[in-house]
């Protein structure tokens, strides 16, 4: 066969809580930041003291969602309003599934190298914690 | 009592296989394709490079949505949508439940005998490489 | 291709109540009878007044454990006891997996067509009730 | 920051078809074979006609198994005998974990690219299947 082995480019574990520190330092509230590798997986997480219990898992699942798919979760409110069977039917079907902001990807060189997830605040507050932790990069 | 067994009519393996190959090699884009048999239980499953981790649940469950009710899972909208409660309510409700396209049961001769999932690209896409996957048959 | 379809033999529903029916009818405490197709999949079930809440649940797993390996789910004792990597390794490895008594296959000339899973009792007298209900076929 | 990113290699999705056809081709008995990716993900699989259907979900926790922790599956119920809390921890610990064999990493220049894990058989056989389908590499 031809070559059976392809690259895959990902986030380090190092840039992964460099990511997280610098959403961490940026955070107005009690939040969770979450960063996945490229294939969607847990690279480093911090809960800050007094972030909502199911903060731990929105944050996980906004980075999962947005490593799958490539996109900002914030973006997913639109394509679901323009097209009415996904609008309809996407939240219960796609597991970890979130359509509200939160979710980045981390884009280098045109690639999809991991995501980050916040959640704690209003989804406006967790992108803008999240693009704070993008800047680490 | 009278004779306690009937007969089901199902996909083989090898067909299976197949119709995920033809499937794969029309798809314009990285995608899962998935094939079940008569029982929704998987047979046969490529996931193309690239495509989204999430497309592996999700053509799977599109295949099981199809074979079950027996019908195209784009074919679901219009029917949740002239039916308020089950709108609303089959996505929580049901398990494993796509209603938007990509999953077509294969039928023969008026029978289901298993079902395609495709997940990767915009539904109306994912139900194209499907039809091209029937076409192996 | 060469044909794409196969057939399954498998236990009618009105005979999955039969065999149901005649478990029920032999059993000396209150048990839960469940009868599974050829594929594992649930064709009937009865839980008896007072029958113990989880037995719900073990009278479908031995179902469905007989009806996948074709053996009664009391066999699988000596075999594990026999091979200790599976011995230590099938039961937390394997989903639904019961390895005792109260699981047996409905075989018909050679071939597994459903299976029944009888819970209530010790498993010794589990298994006499769900011979009782096999000889209903 | 140091370079943020790191490169994985993986199987690629044609390698992965090819590795669980040559696994089928040698298969005596009805099985299912999973092929998985370097992050544990499902890249391929075929269930043969008649294969159990546990086996569908054991096979791809064998390849699972084996891509994450790198070794064979058939090797763990030596470590678990030697180490008495992890004997009797591991298997309801961790999940989708089997200590026995049938599951391969697939290893490239001391890389884990990938494994493969097949179920149907007893696991002695199994793990011939899953030899035969690396042959294919």
């Amino acid at each position: 066969m031809t070559t059976p082995l392809r690259q895959i480019t990902t986030v380090t574990s190092a840039a992964a809580r460099a990511i997280v520190d610098a959403a961490v330092a940026a955070a107005g509230q009690p939040s969770v930041v979450a960063v996945v590798d490229a294939a969607g997986q847990l690279s480093a997480l911090t809960r800050m003291d007094g972030a909502p219990v199911q903060a731990i898992q929105i944050a996980q699942d906004k980075a999962y969602t947005a490593a799958g798919f490539g996109m900002p979760t914030a973006q997913w409110h639109e394509v679901l309003r323009e097209d009415a069977p996904l609008g309809l039917g996407a939240g219960p079907a796609i597991d970890r599934f979130v359509a509200f902001g939160g979710g980045l990807p981390i884009v280098v060189d045109g690639q999809v190298v991991g995501a980050i997830g916040v959640s704690g605040g209003h989804w406006s507050d967790d992108v803008k914690i999240a693009e704070a932790g993008l800047a680490a990069l």
